[in-house]
This record gives structure tokens, C-alpha cells and sequence, in this order.
């Protein structure tokens, strides 16, 4: 599913650049639908390791837009289950600030994937940057 | 002359990638011709800072095909004198390693670029790497 592009060209987006080209974009509906650039999945439906034959680019980093689970359908609590374990938060939220610094456009939010249940779960490699949005 | 890639794309390549997709494929003529990737000029005829807007790529780091002039008709003593000043070279020669470490398939030098006449110039904070091909 990897496209084409010619040597030494990368996807390889600022914070900023994810935030304001791609997942506001997304947001909005205004994101050209012909660019095949950022994949859509279901992430929580996956393994980690199944998800870079997933992407579109990358090279030891893949992108993705992915609705986020509630773990109860009117509450606010994230489900993070996937695959064979869960993701699990880790460190604190990281504000990304607008390129001139005035002002924060995002949130950014690393996660650990374990593998098995909960509170039993052994940590493995996989590290995701979940992107959101302030509002 | 910059051209366009969606955000967050870079031409960001490897020394490997510049020396078997680029560097061998412009010497043996068979870099596809409709790629305006890296542009081909006589680099010693500008100063650096007039560079970055001849290039097709790059934000901080730009590419360029360019012959290398002699001192000396038959001499091999590159002649490095460019706009208002001359490039300098610093440090050894890397060599450039093939992706296995099997054998080495360049050389990678660092130059930097002094306003003035040899001796008395003064140093700039621009810096070349000059790849060449082994034989």
C-alpha cells in the first residue's frame, strides 16, 4: 500500500504541519480527497505491528487518522484496547504551539503498547503520538 | 524555483541514496531527465547565500549537481574560489559506506565557505558537503 515517491523523499511532518494541514483539514472535511497521504483506519481494531502495511508512507514512523473509543458510550474515558493488549498513556500532554509560539493549536500524547489485559499487560517497543485537536 | 510537495514531505536522503540514486545515475546518464530534483549548476560561480533559491528542494540544506573546477589545466588541485570568497575544506573525507557496510561507494567532504582572498578570509557559518564517487 506504500506509494511511490522518488529517493531520498520523505513524510516527515512538523507537529505544527500535522496539525494544521492535516488534522484540522480532517476535521473540516477540507483535506483534498484524492490525497493519499495520511491512511484512515479503525487503529484500536489492530496490532501495532500490523499497522505499517497500513500506511501510505513512512519508514520506522507511520500516520494515521483514527476515530478515537469511549469506554462507555456517554462517557469521556478513552477505550484503548487493540489487538492482542491496550495502549496506555504515559507521560504527560504536550501542547503544540502555533509556529510563531502565540498560541496552542493541539495536543500531543505518547502511549505504550502492552500486550495481554490490563494491569497484567507485558510493555513492548510500540510508542504512539496521538495528535488532538484543543476543543 | 522551489517545487511543490504536500506538507510535511522533505527531500531528506541518505548518503547512500545520493551516491547510487543520484550521484552514479547523473555520471552514467541515466537519471530520468524530467526529475527536477536535484538542480545541476556551476556552483562556483555564486555565493552561498544565492544558493538556497536555485535549488528545487530543501529548507536549510539544498542540493546541486556541479562540475568541479581545476586550479591547472592538467592539475588535480580542485579550484574552490566562488562569488566573493572561496570554500575551505575542513576535517577528512568520509568515506560513504554501501547500506550493508560491505564496501565503500564514495567520498563525503566538508567544506566551508571564507568571504575574501585566500588567507586573510573571513569564515561564514556555510558549510558544504561535497560527495564524490570513488574512482
Amino acid at each position: 500500500m506504500n506509494s511511490y515517491l522518488p529517493p531520498g523523499f520523505r513524510f516527515n511532518p512538523t507537529d505544527q504541519e500535522l496539525i494544521n494541514c492535516y488534522l484540522t483539514k480532517k476535521v473540516t472535511a477540507s483535506l483534498p480527497s484524492d490525497w493519499k497521504i495520511i491512511a484512515d483506519i479503525d487503529l484500536y481494531k489492530f496490532n501495532p505491528w500490523d499497522l505499517p502495511g497500513k500506511a501510505f508512507f513512512g519508514e520506522g514512523e507511520w500516520f494515521f487518522f483514527s476515530p478515537q473509543k469511549r469506554k462507555y458510550p456517554n462517557g469521556v474515558w478513552p477505550n484503548r484496547a487493540a489487538g492482542l493488549g491496550y495502549w496506555k498513556a504515559t507521560g504527560t500532554h504536550k501542547p503544540i504551539l502555533s509556529t510563531d509560539g502565540s498560541n496552542c493549536i493541539g495536543v500531543k500524547k505518547a502511549l505504550v503498547f502492552y500486550k495481554g489485559r490490563p494491569l497484567k499487560g507485558i510493555k513492548t517497543e510500540w510508542v504512539m503520538h496521538e495528535y488532538r485537536l484543543l476543543d
